[in-house]
């Protein structure tokens, strides 16, 4: 019997000890078998980045009823690459990144690790999703997101998504919100990227960090408006 | 007078030493002020990710009339910011990554560092390009796409690009083209990814490799058929 449950294969981009991804699989036991195959550190910015230069390891972390857990050396995608071609025994039924402590809202969806996983499920034919919060604490509270994970991943389960399109959803950092609005990105851009990181041996050294300026912020159809106004903000993501 | 000249911002993911980003700025140079700020290394397969782990440095290689290069520690990506944020002066006119030694078409351009470099040009406003050769050999022959090259940025310094739409131009292995083409991409997946590399310490090593399978082969319109028959494949790829 407990192969017929549907396969749902979970990664993210935080780590395989993150809170993030420990909340989303209580929320998504209920649903299905899951296999989680996550990185073994925090791979924050990996965007789609597969490791082409060293050999990737894993390792099985845990195993009981309904759930199996792996670290993997690997980037984001490579988790599910490997997952998909070296872990599984069959194709899973759907692929979830998340839930990413900090939000993949606007343009920034680019260099999401998050969205790394979904849209290597999402380029293998699998309906895909990626959950983050708007919140970048270790111990953030994901439980207001409970109810809405189970509600996304049942009609995605049931009714499956368009070819080449994923859906990336964004959660509030409230502690309930008032639906679900489906979105465009918003317009922004970085600015202030980098903070000088001084070392006396003639190189220029520097921290990535920044300012994200939001340029839409009047558009009441993009997910950084439904998020500041209390909405789960749900972006169909096109791959081509 | 120098000044005036447009400013090209080059960079790549085969690292500064590669012959694909020399024989780039030999076609590029006529056409304005260029600055190449590109890995110190190979960073195939980066995609749009940014080093958030560590901090990243700069050096300068090679500076001459015209033309200014750096090296840099980071992924494709953040050779762009940096540049732009740390580097420059002034904003550049256009950016540009290649030659990339191994085609970027059909979907497997999600994994590219040299559309990485142009991704992260186009969130910033600026019209980027992305150039790669269906050759990986590190002494492929670049020669035939000089002109086109040249035709491409000319046309694109003169007239621009719209709002989040930057281009993907993949060149045939061929001595030489029947014209350009503008294409979508194919659609196709990859399988057998990953090669074993046994290790007597209970972990299981992989190398990522794989064969890459198109799917619609028969579509005149995309990439892939254009780069079979013998055309430059002209991809717009839509950032949001």
């Amino acid at each position: 019997m407990e192969n017929k449950r549907p396969l749902i294969l979970v990664s993210n981009d935080d780590g395989f000890t993150a809170k993030g991804i420990s909340e989303l699989i209580k929320f998504l036991r209920p649903l299905g078998e899951i296999v989680v195959v996550a990185p073994d550190a925090p791979r924050s910015g990996s965007g789609c980045a597969l490791t082409v230069t060293t050999p990737i390891h894993y390792q099985l972390v845990r195993k009981e009823v309904g759930l199996t857990v792996y670290k993997c050396s690997g980037t984001p995608a490579d988790c599910i690459k490997l997952a998909r071609n070296a872990i599984l025994e069959r194709n899973p039924d759907l692929v979830i990144g998340g839930i990413n402590h900090g939000d993949n809202s606007a343009t920034s969806v680019h260099y999401s690790g998050t969205m790394g996983v979904v849209i290597e499920g999402c380029l293998n034919g699998i309906p895909s999703i990626g959950f983050s919060l708007c919140n970048h604490q270790a111990d953030a509270d994901f439980s207001p997101a409970h109810r809405y994970v189970q509600q996304i991943v049942s009609a995605v389960l049931k009714d499956g998504l368009p070819e080449l399109v994923c859906l990336n959803v964004n959660f509030p950092d409230m502690p309930s919100y008032k639906g679900i609005k489906v979105c465009e990105q918003a317009k922004g851009f970085w600015q202030k990227e980098w903070e000088t990181c001084p070392r006396e041996n003639g190189k220029k050294y520097f921290w990535l960090t920044g300012e994200f300026t939001i340029v839409d912020s009047d558009n009441v159809n993009s997910d950084n408006w439904a998020l500041r106004n209390g909405y789960v903000a749900v972006t169909l993501q096109q791959l081509m």
